[in-house]
């Protein structure tokens, strides 16, 4: 399995056919996203539910991915460290990705780490992402479940709401939540998630659930509110939806990194390199330029 | 111009005559990107900085994107509130922009404002990201100059790498300066760039700035460096390199929307509904699919 980590790490031209003979042996693990800004407690929380989850027998992988840090690995070491307990469970796999190159390459990367710990037969995936952007939330949302730490004093409304993870949350925890401002921090939490959305009858309404992680309080409550989502999940029909849309973006985007790599290759004027020198003199706009791109790539 | 904006925030389609014709009228402006994670001071130096352009009788641009936060506009209010002071001067246009739907989208977004702020005759334009992942990095990227800031006491080493800006900055500015913990927030930053990168002869030198942007202390430095760094930029001919690396992206960014769009439009089986379908039932490997799907475009 580590062999197979590095291959996707180094985008190896020998996965595809890997991936191709695993792909049908996916789709058992049960994915749980947890996000949130640095310091909110994400990792001891992760290690809290890893406790809970062993305990109960099951086989549990725990990717921790950084798209924020251009430093391979090193980033999350600190994270690393705060689940060292599980290291030598021989039914724990805890895997940290860097990202490497751009976007694209890390949501990629992501999807096929979880196959991998999938076909290992992991029965919950935990993807622990830094909950600051945008990409972190693309991550996130890869899960069937995201939960959404926040902790208290960590920054007026404003700020809470730059973390952008109101709106993918199904659930959300005040962790440290033996701090003063706690009450006050998931008071908050509520109203901006009532501002925020409009619910039909039959949707989920994401719970806010108040942890102290670094002794387990709260931490029971969160893996009911888990098994209750899982179960809504599937009896709406929404786990089938969310896979589809997942394998939806994923092909998509196996598809245009492809594309996007072969625009290099193309003959003559339509070739990426010699459009874009036109753009940057100004002699031709980017939309034309994007057509002949376009037709170029699929004359060829 | 403000129209011409919320076109751009709607990705409206009449945009595409309209950017044809600005396009050759595009490339005079001067990029500052600034970059950094909330609270180091973004605002007020960004603030500092258009006051020393204006007084030199430039005319100056300032866009501020949010790509975390997935509310429209409110969550910019903050650092919006900050730069109060200029928003009567007819000689300077402050936007904003928060993230719509998806990255690709923002990057776009950014592009296409930075190109109506330059037909409108701005010297200088400033590109304002909260810096804290992968995507605000990109965005900052897209400025001839990256400026990148950090505060004193705002985490340790491991969180000050996880900030993922230790890589693109043309210039870095410790700014709150006259906090106890500048001076060994400075010496961190200097070890960090050391560690992380190889210089050529030649190479731009990125240097540290010490500013207390709230009291104006440091900004003449900064702005001398920015003034050495346009100059550098100019006679190495990196300018011209990154203007061109920057048109690449943007029209490979523009024809890849444009596929990704007919990818949902194609016949049959290639389409990427019918596709991912069969992927998240498993009969199908991700790879596959998205060669048919490749195959569809390109047929078509």
């Amino acid at each position: 399995m580590a062999r197979l980590i590095s291959l996707i790490e180094n985008a190896s031209p020998l996965l595809r056919d890997v991936m191709a003979q695993l792909a049908p042996l996916t789709g058992r693990a049960r994915l749980i996203g947890l996000t949130g800004a640095p310091g909110v407690g994400k990792s001891t929380l992760t290690s809290a539910l890893l406790a809970v989850y062993r305990k109960a027998g099951d086989r549990v992988g725990v990717l921790a991915v950084d798209p924020s840090s251009p430093f391979s690995g090193g980033a999350l070491l600190g994270d690393r460290v705060r689940m060292q307990e599980h290291a030598t469970d021989p039914e724990v796999f805890i895997r940290s990705m860097a990202n490497r190159g751009r976007l694209g390459g890390l949501s990629w990367a992501t999807s096929q780490a979880l196959r991998v710990l999938d076909v290992a037969g992991c029965d919950v995936i935990m993807i622990e992402t830094v909950g600051v952007g945008q990409a972190e939330v693309e991550i996130a949302s890869t899960a069937d479940t995201t939960v959404v730490l926040v902790a208290p004093g960590m920054g007026d409304g404003v700020q809470t709401a730059k973390a952008g993870v109101l709106e993918i949350g199904d659930i959300y925890v005040v962790n440290k939540a033996d701090r003063d401002e706690a009450q006050a921090t998931a008071r908050e939490l509520n109203q901006m998630l009532a501002l925020g959305q409009r619910r039909q009858p039959g949707d989920w309404r994401p719970p806010i659930i108040k942890t102290v992680a670094s002794r387990g309080d709260g931490v029971p409550e969160l893996v009911d509110a888990l098994a209750k989502h899982g179960n809504w999940l599937a009896d709406t029909g929404t786990l089938a939806r969310r896979r589809r849309a997942r394998a939806r973006d994923e092909v998509a985007g196996i598809a245009l990194a492809g594309l996007r790599e072969r625009m290099g290759d193309l003959p003559g004027e339509t070739q990426l390199d010699a459009l874009a020198d036109r753009v940057a003199a100004g002699e031709l706009d980017p939309y034309t330029a994007a057509d002949q791109l376009s037709a170029g790539l699929t004359q060829t």
